[in-house]
């Protein structure tokens, strides 16, 4: 990690919550926890630090803009001069200037902390790594909520979160805890 | 499914036959039996049918160019004046001209089938959704390998396959069986 590494806060809303989403299986308590450890640490070293917002179009959704779900955590807040880019899909590179930014900052390494793993973190992971960024996820400061199959099969918020970790590691992501890089 | 419905058939290459793999666990054996069954539904029904094949740039994998593992299953090779695709990214969108083919032919319906569901499957129906397709993957004409996590827990292919299916439900895309299908 250095000068040049950034770091990408996705979509640290307080509707993504656990206590927003009253009996809804989550992984990874400390989440929230890590990724403001994270923060600090990036801005402690002055190095690139780039916050995400989900502004949902969807007329239900605690992240539209308005909604109290839609604040972000305080840790992820734009602070000073930090680039703020927010988005209406999952991916944080569709309708938003993220890959020119990056580009034009001559940034190519990314570190990402965010929710949810399996949503906007994995599909921004995705499109970085396709788009030529070297990508880092942090797997601790992420966290999945649990799903039902149209079969009924029930998964917890720990087995998504796991299964998708697997999934990008290597193929679109190097994964690591936040131990392993604030130390 | 209607004439405007096109069936994408992603990455149906040799390589990623079980076979092809020894010592690897895959999940869903009947997955290109139900792809053979999807494209030989939209054959007959003159509906629109895209291949997409992987070019690996990476020099020691069975997706380059030139290697056995390359070369197409035959149901998946293209046929008449089907569009075939090549890409060398997981999306499919990403240095293609899929979604401008997509646009210029009124397509906004897409059925997905292929390999494999975690990467190349999950990268392009993820960013389909975002990029503004109505998406339905057809769970049993895709498949998934087992995974190892950093910390050593083993996920099965039919585990990982069916956490990918879970995270992909709704939020980007309908899932269904080929059943529901082609009947």
């Amino acid at each position: 990690m250095n000068a040049k590494t950034a770091l990408l806060l996705i979509d640290w809303q307080q509707g993504l919550r656990t206590e927003s989403r009253p009996g809804e299986d989550r992984s990874t308590p400390q989440a929230a926890e890590n990724g403001a450890r994270l923060a600090s640490h990036w801005r402690a070293n002055g190095w690139p630090l780039i916050t995400v917002q989900h502004n949902s179009t969807e007329e239900n959704s605690d992240l539209r803009p308005g909604m109290p779900g839609h604040a972000l955590e305080p840790f992820a807040e734009p602070q000073g001069n930090e680039p703020h880019i927010t988005k209406t899909v999952n991916s944080a590179f569709l309708g938003t200037d993220l890959q020119l930014h990056l580009m034009q900052h001559g940034i190519r390494d990314l570190v990402v902390s965010g929710l949810t793993t399996d949503h906007c973190v994995s599909t921004t992971v995705r499109m970085a790594e396709n788009l030529g960024f070297n990508v880092t996820l942090v797997s601790d400061a992420c966290a999945a909520y649990g799903k039902t199959l149209p079969d009924g099969t029930v998964m917890s918020g720990d087995t998504i979160h796991r299964a998708n970790l697997a999934s990008l590691q290597d193929e679109f992501a190097i994964i690591v805890t936040t131990d392993e890089i604030v130390g």
